[in-house]
């Protein structure tokens, strides 16, 4: 049977799932905007991104009454902590993909330039890495986060690949500097949010390895040097 | 008498204090490596950096630990909670100081040029945000947090006014558009401090109004009265 405390757990899940969903939407949405200089699209991002927020205090909430509830298990401790990281992250994604938003419409009120970055292919990368990170929390597989891990230097050179670019079309273009701006800070939105399905990812591992590891907890002034949360 | 568990809250928190004189002490390095151009500095802002990290690991072990060890009542868990949250605060403000360290590095290979923001004054008060911060979790005064939420308007206005300099620069002068997009990024850099100032502040908040709310907690809304060592 079970408890109420479970039930908890499998709905805190749910709900974290639900908000991995939206952040990804607003991702999507945004690079939309970029892609059709839409500020309608533009616009649902930004309500998108409240409604993240909204989400990201109730599952707060909900997490902080579930440890206050009762004293959860190691694994179910180091489960919720990881939410309410994986939360916070969630939440960014948010904010950057408003960040997006904006500079897409900055840029659509600037003549029209020749980008000589590849924002699709960078979105999808970027995109990959949260469904990704999401599913390795839904499955608890650490393979799969470690795979997230792996893709960020992708993501990483992708950016410094850009940022090249940009800078020679600037030096070239002097008149169009700004709507080169946009796109290189684009660029870097993609490449933090990147880093924050990097820090999801290393969240599940904490919490997978943790459950792996950790048999029975006990108190110690020194933490283990091989602790799980690696950077 | 203090139990065992009261000791482990006193030394998270004074182990969240050094980290987070740490973390002050990487944002000064790295505002010197820029001011001096000196690669030596941005070394230094590395080297912090590592031991910000270890840090990070041995809080969250800590803070685990302590959630673990005892069912902590509705502020105390707060207050491990809010530590988790600032230590990985802290943990991106090292993060952040190495960017600008890294970008120190790259303007100092550039040519000359002449910078038309205040990077000095901007350094001020984004680590004058840290600091007061820290103050409020250090006393427990969410008047203290509030003051640092309202000082973020002050640095996103310099970072809005730094874009529009460096942008008519750029127009101006691209043969050095690289220097000054490393200066744009310093800034970036430096306003992401700032939001985290202000993620602190928001994580003190938090914890002292869940004490003021509940009556019936043991601990009161002060702190221990033997505080640990501010800086």
């Amino acid at each position: 049977m079970r408890t109420r405390f479970q039930q908890g757990l499998d709905e805190l899940k749910e709900r974290l799932l639900e908000m991995g969903g939206m952040a990804e939407a607003a991702i999507e949405l945004a690079a939309d905007s970029y892609r059709k200089r839409d500020g309608r699209l533009a616009q649902q991002v930004f309500e998108r991104e409240k409604m993240i927020n909204q989400s990201e205090r109730a599952i707060d909430e909900m997490a902080v009454d579930l440890l206050a509830m009762q004293q959860p298990m190691a694994t179910d401790l180091r489960f919720v902590l990881a939410v309410l990281k994986i939360n916070s992250d969630l939440e960014r994604v948010g904010d950057l993909a408003v960040n997006i938003a904006q500079r897409s419409l900055d840029l659509a009120l600037e003549p029209e330039v020749e980008i000589p970055v590849d924002i699709a292919r960078m979105t999808t990368a970027v995109s990959t890495m949260v469904r990704r990170a999401l599913e390795s929390f839904l499955s608890a597989k650490s393979e799969v986060a470690q795979a997230v891990l792996e893709m960020d230097n992708i993501v990483d050179r992708m950016k410094d690949e850009a940022f090249i670019n940009l800078v020679a079309q600037m030096r070239a273009n002097p008149d169009k500097v700004r709507s080169y701006l946009d796109v290189l800070l684009i660029t870097r939105s993609l490449e933090r949010i990147a880093d924050h399905a990097t820090n999801i990812a290393e969240d599940v591992i904490f919490w997978v390895s943790g459950a792996d590891v950790r048999h029975n907890v006990r108190f110690s002034q020194e933490p283990d040097a091989d602790a799980p949360r690696g950077h």
